[in-house]
C-alpha cells in the first residue's frame, strides 16, 4: 500500500491514531503552559539521503532520533517538553508502512520523554522530509544559555563521545574496524536511538549554567560555548569519555571529539557544583577540561603527544571537521 | 552567489540577520508567555513545485505566503502570534538573493502582523522545501473550534472568495479569461500577498463561535464544520462575496466555493451576534448562509436554477473538487 493510494484524508485519520485525540483535528493545537515558565521553542529538517538512509536507518529509527534531535535540543536550553508538531514531505509512492514505522519510532522516543505529537502536516514532495519542531518549557532562571561560561568554570559531559559515530561506521564500513572493537550493539544503538538528556535536568544544581548539546561534535560544542562567552578551554585528553573506542587508537580520540550526534550536554559550571554534579550522573559523566582565558580551545592529549588549538582563527577547524551542509 | 558558496554558516549568519538578535543563536528560542493564556501550534510543509513555482510566486511572495498560511491557521484557532520557526531544505545550487526574498517577504508579512521569526533549521535537500511552524496563545475561553457550531447559527464570512483562485488563472493562463474580468491586480495580490485575518479577532464577541479558515476552499471549511459538529448547513448562492469574480458567470461561484487558498475566516455563531460582528467588519464580510439540522450542506443558488447538495456520503465532494496531496 502506497500513500498514493490512501489519500491525504485517509493517510491524516491513520496519523491521527498516533497523536492525543483531544489535541489534533483542529487548524491548530491547543496546549496548557504552567504559570511563570519560558516557552522554548527549537526546529529540525531531516531529508532523505542527507540526514537518514535505509542503509542505516530504519523507518522507526529514523523516526526515533528525528524526536531525539529536538528534544536533545529542549535538553540543551534546560527545558522539559510540551510536544512536538511533525511535517512531512512524501513521494507518492512511499509504502504507508514506512511512514507508520517512522511514526512508531518517533511516539516510541516521545513516549520515553512523556511527551506526544501535538500536530503537523502532510504533503507531497519528491523526496521524503520530515520538518520536527519541539517546544517545552522552563523556569526563566533555569535556561541554559551557550554565552554564560566564565573562566575557571570546569567543563562537564553528560556521557562519553564517539560512540554514534563509531555505530555508523560499523553499519557503513564493519570491514574497516579493527575485530578487538567490542561493544558493537551499543555503539550501533547509540547512533539508532540516541537519548537527549532530558534526565540530567532535574540534577543540574541552581545558578549560572552554561550549555549546549553536542549534536554537532564535542569540539563544536565547545567551540560554540567559548565564541559566545568571549573565553577560551583547555581540554583533557585523557578524561574525555571513549572507552568503547580504546581499540581505535588516535581514531577513537579523533571521533569523539569530531564524530557528532551523541546528543550529550556539555555543561560548564563552576568546579565545585560540576564535581556536586558528576556524583549525581554517574560514571558516564566527566569532567573534561576547564575554561581558561581568551579564545584559544586546546587539547591536552594524553601522554603529551601532541597539542591541537583553535585560536579564534582557527575555529574553522569546526568548519573544517564538523559536519556541514552544502559543501 | 550560491548557497554552496556561503556555506551553512555563513547562510546561518546571513538568515539572522532577519531574526531579533536576543532571540537566536542558541540550541532553541526562548520566548515569554502570558500568564492564564493556552499555547496554539501550527505547522506547514510548502514544496517547490507543488505550493509555490517561480511562474507565479517571487521568493517573496513564496515567504509572505508561507508566513500568511501559518499565521491563518493561528487566527482560524482565535490565537494572536508568538512567533514563528522557519526550517528550509535547500538545493546547494540555490541563489543566495533566492532566499533573502524569502526571508524578506516572510519577514514583511510578520511584521504587518506583529511577529518574528524565533527560529529555524537550514539543510541541503534536492528540492526546495519550507517548514513553517508558527506559535500563538489565545484565552482558553476565546478559542475557535471547528466542533461548536449549534443548529440556528449563522454563517459568517470575513471576505470575498475565489479570488486566489483568480489570481492564479490570471499569472498562468491570462487568456482563458474573458477580458470583462477587472480588479484584476486586486485579484493577483490575493493570490501573491494572502491577508491572515488576525484583524478579525479583537471583533469576535465573547461567547461561543465555531470557526476555522477558508485555505482550503469555503465548501470544504463549512462542511469540516458540519462535520465537526454533527450539524447540516444551508449556503445562499447570492449572498456569497465574490463580486469580482462576476464576469466570469458560474465560474465564479465555483471559484468562490472550491478555489481556496482565500485564508478568509468561516465562523458560526448566534445570528445576533453575528450581525453585529457583520457591522463591525464593514462590507467585505457577509453572512452567507445557516446552520441546520441533520448532515446535509446544501446550496441555494441565487435565482433557483441548481441545487448542490452534499450528504454525509457526499463529504468526498470536497475530496473530489478542494485540493488533495498525493493524487
Amino acid at each position: 500500500l502506497k500513500v498514493r493510494d490512501l489519500g491525504e484524508q485517509g493517510l491524516l485519520r491513520l496519523l491521527q491514531t498516533f497523536c492525543p485525540a483531544d489535541v489534533v483535528g483542529d487548524d491548530a493545537a491547543v496546549l496548557e503552559t504552567q504559570p511563570g515558565l519560558s516557552l522554548v521553542v527549537t526546529s529540525d529538517v531531516l531529508v532523505d539521503g542527507v540526514h537518514f538512509s535505509d542503509r542505516t536507518t530504519s523507518p522507526a529509527d529514523a523516526g526515533w532520533r528525528a524526536a531525539a534531535v529536538n528534544l536533545s535540543d529542549l535538553a540543551a536550553m534546560g527545558a522539559q517538553p510540551l510536544g512536538i508538531t511533525l511535517g512531512l514531505g512524501l513521494p507518492p509512492e512511499t509504502p504507508v508502512a514506512w511512514v507508520e514505522g517512522l511514526y512508531q519510532g518517533l511516539v516510541e522516543c516521545l513516549r520515553a520523554y512523556g511527551t506526544v505529537i501535538v500536530g503537523g502536516d502532510i504533503c507531497r514532495s519528491p523526496v521524503l522530509t520530515l520538518a520536527v519542531t519541539a517546544f517545552g518549557q522552563v523556569a526563566p532562571g533555569r535556561v541554559l544559555r551557550r554565552s554564560q561560561a566564565q573562566v575557571g568554570d570546569a567543563i562537564l559531559v553528560t556521557g562519553p563521545h564517539g560512540y554514534s559515530r563509531a555505530g555508523l561506521e560499523l553499519l557503513l564500513n564493519p570491514d574497516s574496524l579493527p575485530p578487538t572493537l567490542t561493544h558493537t550493539a551499543a555503539l550501533i544503538r547509540a547512533h539508532q536511538r540516541p537519548c537527549p538528556r532530558l534526565d540530567v535536568l532535574p540534577f543540574l544544581p541552581p545558578g549560572r549554567i552554561a550549555g549546549m548539546d553536542s549534536s554537532d561534535g564535542l569540539a563544536d560544542a565547545v567551540i560554540q560555548i567559548c565564541r559566545a562567552s568571549g573565553v577560551g578551554a583547555e581540554l583533557w585528553g585523557d578524561r574525555i569519555p571513549y572507552a568503547h573506542l580504546a581499540p581505535l587508537g588516535p581514531t577513537g580520540l579523533d571521533w569523539a571529539l569530531y564524530g557528532g550526534e551523541d546528543f550529550e550536554l556539555v555543561l560548564c559550571l563552576a568546579p565545585a557544583a560540576a564535581a556536586d554534579l558528576l556524583q549525581r550522573l554517574g560514571p558516564n559523566a566527566a569532567i573534561i577540561g576547564t575554561i581558561v582565558p581568551g579564545a584559544n580551545v586546546t587539547l591536552i592529549p594524553a601522554p603529551a603527544s601532541a597539542t591541537i588549538s583553535a585560536t579564534p582563527d582557527a575555529i574553522p577547524l569546526t568548519l573544517e571537521r564538523g559536519f556541514q551542509h552544502f559543501q
